[in-house]
């Protein structure tokens, strides 16, 4: 933390901000020139509230210097972390991923037929999930431990690996059994007890950003479940809210570049969420990958115009397998290729 | 839902949205006019996304005109709930209530001392937090159900009622039987199975608003509550992020207003959260009382510029006798009182 | 400026960053520390962008410590600055101003009944507006010069101060001979010739905020005013744009309380045109009040749900007149009373 | 307008919701179903207030269903609109154009060896502007008439076409005889006056966005062009503001392919307004051709450190070329190619 005084403080206020600073455990060093005095203040807490300074007597602004996650962080780490999957499966190379699948598993029939669709295209990740279908309380309940032993057998019968939301503490450990990348949804991002245990289980977490949270609320989660012991996190964009899009969100790629000036985490975008329709997802889905995205989930339907859940955003397959296309296109014009 | 067709759609089109939405189950009522064709759809499920019609060609629009809570609703209700506590306290009313206390529970010494200021300004509701203290995964840890328990046995001693915040579903009961209101944070308005375990519990829950979360988010929130068995919920609003306020939240009185009439709850404002500093503190509350909040939280500590949590937010005793006193006055000015 | 140089930064890359500070102009002073380098860097133009520092090697942050603008800022003020209007009207002390009147001076009966309530509750200040209605390219056409001429003779007859908007640098001169304050709407607020031309003539300005610039935004386009060389310059604010509220403004209590750190400038509020609805104005007004604004304005209309413009936000005389109450009993509440 | 009636709504009430919107004009379409009531109103002004009959006794919701923009709007439009520029340059078709030069005329020199490497790079407009150099009332002066004149000759001299700002409306004739496309910035977005001038001349017009308006009030803009006689208008996002970005804006790709329902008017996108860091701008300039964006703005400059204005946002010819290298191949993996 630097500590700005005003111009005109007098020697004993800056007295008292030294002798807080050293109460709150900071070491201090004192700069004073000619107009200004600087307190630089090190090795405090990661929480710490730097208006807790500022609002003392003589104080301009006291201004953090330091992030509040550490391991989140990307420090000197010069490249964005890779994640390894089973099969040579790889996060966060050269590689963008896709990871497609029905919102919801409802059917076996409809599982298949999807799951089929999603490997004929090359997609190595199959996602769904098998939770309560949305913020309401009259929301349809999942399918439990049922659907994701379907998603698995499933997915094992098509080649591909699972990445399956859980929402509950109790159902990580039976989760990490059954599925091979476990996704929090935005609504969860800050659910400690479901990001600590999380960071007690194997499996990589990818971890949506809650639509009002902030990247550094999204990379303070991230810490939670890094911090616990589970170096494997994927970070997934789903829209944030603006004031220009009521009832939508916002898919903002400045952000994206800003994200990995923070972060060495991979980076997944997810376009059905972000924008909730799907004549807008291709044009995203592109967007995202241009913009640098290590990966893109893609929600897919055979008839999205009578799905209960979820058909505004899912594609048709043939759609899904023209956007396929273009993403090979796109990734391959910016030295990526899809994974 | 309704929904409004273009003015060139064709009869083909009108016909398979109308297939369409009874498929969905809905009750459709057709107008056609001589330049353009509504249709009026009844009967749906809340959750149900009008953008799956919208999709469809011909259509213009697709408007949802019910809200998707139900019991939270204004609907015929004249007047807000009130919520009956013990010692004849009352929420909802012509009185204003005030919650007041530390940030968390530290040591006795302190909840003590808070605790007769808090009672001698004449406040019946004593505030505080037994959790962890922050988002981040290194914050200080709380003090627990020792706590808790300690927080209820100084509030005894003073003849207050304890507001306490719950984080954990597995920890409500107890909660409900040591404190008297349980209060849900910001991060956890979502937590379906915290929500649930507080609509299985006979106390009143002062559930805050993520500072993300739209109206209608919180509101659903709440119905998950109230559709759970406890009809007791008072809102708390506690700031919402702006592009304005970087770092800090916004506190929006017009937001109060169009709360009123979406829902019958009784609304409590917190402007230590919101603003972040204690010198914003008594203008902010003074506006909530004065734009009609039925009650307000409010920080206090001995030292604020030593406390480790909250002391920015904090109100010194003597700054919070003054704006109790305040309070007061502006409560009186629109016809109500403090309570 | 500060420029909080990498844990790892060289020395080359520490000397790099001084000679660019240097060759920008400012006057540089190195602080080294054990753990980190901080270069104070002053007396540069309020205009430069701390990120053509931030963006050189071996920089983790570059932060700006002075305000852009200088007139406008608090700086040592104590007091809010007080303006002297004809007639002993005075905007900035201890009195809570009103500005009332119709969204549009329409017909001659019309001004003339809203005058008379006006003038009859109390009210000094007689505001409305002469030039077109709105932002779309259909908008009703204004009266303008004519208009502001019956404007002037019917607040004459009653005792009023004359407030209207001018949206054209050429109008001012002769805005500033017919009214007492001149208004610049928020889709001008940064309208460079207009600012200027309100610099160089003698009636107090009345600078409404745009609903989507910063505060920062809005105090340089007052410090524009100030510059050119007039003084007085009283702040309006007319509400934000938030995710919240589709449609509708925000107005941030919070917001105002910071605004009031940053400048001496008096601050007014228009809860009408923040909230865009009758029902909303009266608790909107009531909390700008305590929240601690130096005025409001109000628009009234004989029959609102009549009229052409502002309509949906007017209030009828019996709420203007029961409101007025219930200001003046806030206002005293807080120890200031409506002027 | 859908003017939805409560389900209780009298049969009273009904009828005065009816009377008004004869009142103001409408033509009313009733359609009476068993649980509601739903009113059509058609033909009305663009600009009325739906919240105008909102506010009636009965009415649950009013919603306009008609955009309050004609010309701007996409209607029946198929494609999007192309705008030939002399030398056979078009915008609006299958390829995407670039416009890049330095953010301020400065010198000669500078101009000169810009326009080369812009020239070499196969880019076909080269932009910038003489105006003041930003919002501060203490910003640099610009170089006029004379800087547009030395543009205009440099332009020449390797074969470009020239897009310069204009900023006030008596400059707007000189501006059009020495421009080939003219430029508003997102300050004068909503400058009623300019935007007149502007439909009243022959040049096509490049409209920013201001950072704080919405989609609607930004094609109300262009409509104020389009209505006044100039039927090309190109359209340039350049950022919005946001709750994540402080000091930064966002760049929303969800909110770019929203556009495109709305409007048959080309985008363009300004990479390095809506960051303000050169290192963000290769990969949001990408994202934006990836979503479809019909042309780029980008400037460089040779010295971007030393740059006194727009230098952080600034590319070097180098990263400039590899851009544009990258952009070619982007453009080509969605189907266009670069202009």
């Amino acid at each position: 933390m630097i500590v700005v005084m005003e111009a005109g403080a007098t020697e004993e206020q800056i007295e008292r901000v030294i002798e807080r600073l050293l109460e709150f455990g900071f070491d201090v060093h004192r700069s004073t020139g000619a107009e200004m005095t600087i307190l630089g203040a090190l090795g405090v807490h990661p929480d710490f509230d730097p208006r807790q300074i500022e609002l003392l007597e003589g104080v301009r602004q006291a201004v953090r210097v330091t992030r509040p996650y550490r391991l989140a962080g990307r420090g000197a780490a010069a490249a964005t972390t890779r994640i390894e999957l089973p099969g040579g499966v790889r996060i966060g190379g050269r590689e963008v991923m896709v990871a497609a699948g029905p919102a919801r598993v409802e059917t076996a029939e409809l599982l298949e037929a999807i799951a089929a669709h999603v490997a004929a295209a090359g997609v190595r990740l199959l996602t769904s999930s098998v939770g309560a279908s949305g913020r309401s309380p009259y929301a349809r309940q999942g399918t439990g431990v049922e659907g994701l032993r379907l998603l698995r057998e499933v997915a094992n019968r098509h080649g591909l690996l699972v990445v399956s939301e859980v929402t509950r503490p109790e159902e990580v450990a039976q989760a990490a059994e059954l599925a091979d990348v476990l996704r929090v949804g935005g609504r969860n991002m800050q659910h400690a007890d479901l990001l600590g245990a999380l960071g007690r289980q194997p499996r990589p977490v990818l971890l949506e950003r809650a639509p009002g949270a902030t990247q550094e609320e999204w990379l303070l989660s991230a810490e939670h479940v890094l911090a616990t012991g589970n170096p494997q996190v994927v970070l997934c964009e789903r829209g944030t809210r603006s004031f220009d899009a009521p009832g939508e969100l916002s898919l903002d790629v400045a952000a994206l570049v800003r994200l990995r000036r923070l972060t060495h985490l991979p980076v997944f975008v997810d376009p059905g969420r972000a924008t909730g329709r799907r004549d807008s997802v291709p044009a995203v889905a592109c967007a995202a990958v241009a913009a640098g995205a290590d990966g893109v989930v893609l929600e897919l339907h055979p008839h999205p115009e009578r799905a209960r859940v979820g058909g505004a955003r899912a594609l048709t397959p043939e759609t899904f397998s023209v956007l396929m296309a273009r993403l090979r296109a796109v990734a391959a014009a910016i030295g990526r290729q899809m994974g």
